[in-house]
């Protein structure tokens, strides 16, 4: 048996607290599995008196996480405060800087500095680990990195917000709006009091661009990600997807084509029958698409403390080990600086929820400008006929235009590109034969 | 970049043809992730001049594939040849002996020799991986051993055998008898003309073995598992599933309890509602249920040459990096001689299909028997009345006294044990009122 690892973990929240648990709970299992105790002997925290529940009986205590990731009392940093700047930015600099492997469950962090700190790592050839940061306990990093080495990816899409896919799931099958379910998820702690990272689409977002690089070895783009929340979803969306076999995820996309790569977050009709579709509430779930070997679903818990500091432990295990993985799972210097794709020349069906005035030639003007644009329509369904307005959900925002009887109509669409059902629809608009702004959502095929 | 990794493939079959396009295919994100180029430079195959639709140019031809592990002109041996014994292990052996690390795809082998030739390799310093012995693409066994190095496993349950799948999902589907969707299956190529090893439980079990072991740090102990097949599966036990809310999977399940390890292999009704129940065709899927983690799923193409060889390809980018992991993740020496439990002693819920004699007091009789073994029941389910031969199915065994008339009964139990099911059913038998042997289906909860 090798000498001890000996651990600082910097931020005792929820995660810091149970990853120090887990070390000591399963630390037979992980000496048998590394070869080498690994002890948690430094911490820091900005409140050192605070009653966590875990026993820190001499374990030294930083105020400053910086001194912690400097100091040769440890031989590996853990980051577990969060923010994609500031103290944890510098504590994990600090850490790379002294020749010391660090472990972060800090998306935000690696979406935005992953490759300069990569690139520190890689130069004093140590580890920098972030498994933990996308999808909490799911192995997805690794698997990306080390289980699919052999496979060009070809598209990966996943749930990577369990608070969207919670509040979905919850509109889905008790029939409540996206409001109600948002303060249920307050209620229960899944949400926070500022939800708009989450239901906006950018906690999905920092997530997608650290996965899209490890599964096509491009260099971390998050800036070019098309990012739309779930604020907008209704249930007139949700009865409308069920009716037409589909369920609504807020998915984030990344894939690659011939042009480039294509990043996307946006509330997306699944197939009921894919394995993703059957994700419910708070669960995380990944589908990779690769050559060779087709697709491959994830699912687990992508929140919570016990299943990120699990995560976490997977890091500082392999670590012990001395596993000698690069952070991207290939040189920085080789991730490809690949070319975008906008959002505008994204190619897909889609969903599309009008409300069209009820009167003689509206649907034809309607179908003129979507023949215009080549779009092709799968299916065309019409509510409620000349009763449109009276059939109106509370969910839905009022219509503009209170004298006019409108209907509602749900197109779907065969492939099609962004732009040309962005021009048919804002034609269409101008036409007058539709009321208020469409509501468009894009269909994933398997 | 260091020098290529010279590989040698004994066995060119599906996989082994696979595995070489891959290589060459993905060869340059390979060598990007590994640090140096990986090239098959030897094969061995009973068949020099067969067309595998792969270039062989270059490549040295060995007819024995014992010679290609002994031969210094391979840097790593890949054994795609098969079967538990005979040459595929003389070759593995002869490599391990030659300081040569070894990649198999082969679970008889492992489930079978496992742990003398994991020691072997310990004490050679050198590798043995098997990630696509287990579950084809799906990499479960990089999850238990690295992925979730940070948890005690408490439980696993998948399904490993796609044709057992394919058939019982065929047979939801169309409606069609375990016969028909077994010979449907041999005409896909999904079964072999001797069905058996798929359909008794068999493969199954040897996966279950080697899942069991990395999961509990277990001494491999494939004898313990109790193994039943789905040729007993009617389209009666499928129509009671649905309504009853369950699906009929074959499951390999491997739990750890207080005192001790139970592994089986049985079909098992899965709420429908899990993400295993999902799991239709020839994929695989396995659950894992870890402390802290709670539960995994894991998803995707469990056979086929591609998905294979993925596998295959993510072993030899381990060995190629360097990455310095155990066979089972832990020193062979320190693997538990775990207490079997055998299957008399598990507990569960059942399923239990009788045919009744249609007289006064028969349900009486088998409700006293399940009464006396404390068995506390769920729901009962009786179909047909006094009419209960008439609505005999054609895929149900004919019953055996042709002069009574019978009813059709379904029984689901609270949590009880499997002696007190057995015995019940024994007792009910021997009394009379129960005419043919019982179906017995036990159900799996989360």
């Amino acid at each position: 048996m090798s000498e001890a690892l000996r651990v600082g973990v910097a931020g005792l929240g929820v995660v810091g607290a149970s990853l120090v648990r887990l070390l000591k709970r399963q630390s037979e299992g992980l000496s048998s599995r590394t070869g080498r105790p690994i002890v948690v002997t430094a911490v820091s925290a900005r409140d050192r008196s605070r009653d966590r529940g875990v026993d820190l009986n001499g374990v030294t205590f930083f105020d400053d996480p910086k001194a912690l990731a400097a100091s040769d009392a440890i031989d590996l940093f853990v980051e577990l405060i969060g923010g994609a700047d500031g103290i944890a930015y510098d504590a994990v600099k600090t850490a790379l800087e002294h020749g010391r492997p660090v472990v972060t469950a800090n998306k935000a962090l690696i979406a935005k500095h992953g490759l300069e700190l990569a690139k520190l790592a890689e130069d004093k050839g140590v580890a920098l680990a972030f498994e933990s940061s996308v999808a909490g306990g799911v192995p997805v990093i690794k698997t990306l990195r080390e289980g699919l080495a052999g496979n060009s990816i070809r598209r990966l899409y996943g749930i990577l917000n369990g608070t969207c896919n919670y509040i979905l799931s919850k509109m889905e099958t008790d029939g409540l709006s996206f409001e109600e379910c948002l303060a249920e998820a307050q209620r229960l702690g899944y949400a926070e009091a500022d939800p708009t990272f989450d239901v906006g689409g950018f906690d999905t977002a920092h997530k997608l661009a650290i996965l899209a690089s490890l599964a096509f070895g491009a260099a971390i783009d998050a800036e070019a990600i098309h990012v739309e929340g779930i604020e907008t979803i209704t249930q007139d969306d949700l009865a409308a997807a069920d009716e037409l076999g589909y369920r609504i995820k807020l998915l984030g996309v990344a894939e690659r084509t011939a042009r480039g790569v294509e990043q996307r977050v946006h509330p997306t009709m699944v197939a009921k029958t894919t394995a993703i579709a059957q994700v419910m509430g708070v669960l995380n779930a990944i589908t990779i698409d690769g050559d060779p070997v087709g697709e491959l679903t994830l699912v687990g818990p992508g929140a919570g403390g016990d299943a990120t500091a699990s995560a976490v432990a997977a890091d500082i295990a392999d670590i012990a080990r001395g596993a000698a993985i690069r952070p991207f799972g290939r040189p920085v210097g080789s991730l490809e600086e690949v070319e975008r794709i906008p959002m505008q020349r994204h190619e897909g069906g889609y969903y599309v929820r009008l409300m069209v005035v009820d009167r003689p030639g509206a649907m034809a003007a309607i179908a003129t400008r979507m023949a215009e644009q080549r779009i092709s329509l799968e299916s065309i369904m019409q509510k409620g006929g000349g009763a449109g307005l009276g059939r109106r959900r509370r969910t839905d925002p009022p219509p503009k235009k209170q004298d006019q009887e409108t209907v509602r109509v749900v197109l779907i669409t065969h492939a099609t590109s962004e732009t040309a059902i962005r021009d048919a629809l804002d034609l269409a608009l101008a036409d007058g034969v539709v009321t208020q702004k469409p509501q468009v959502i894009r269909i994933e095929r398997e």
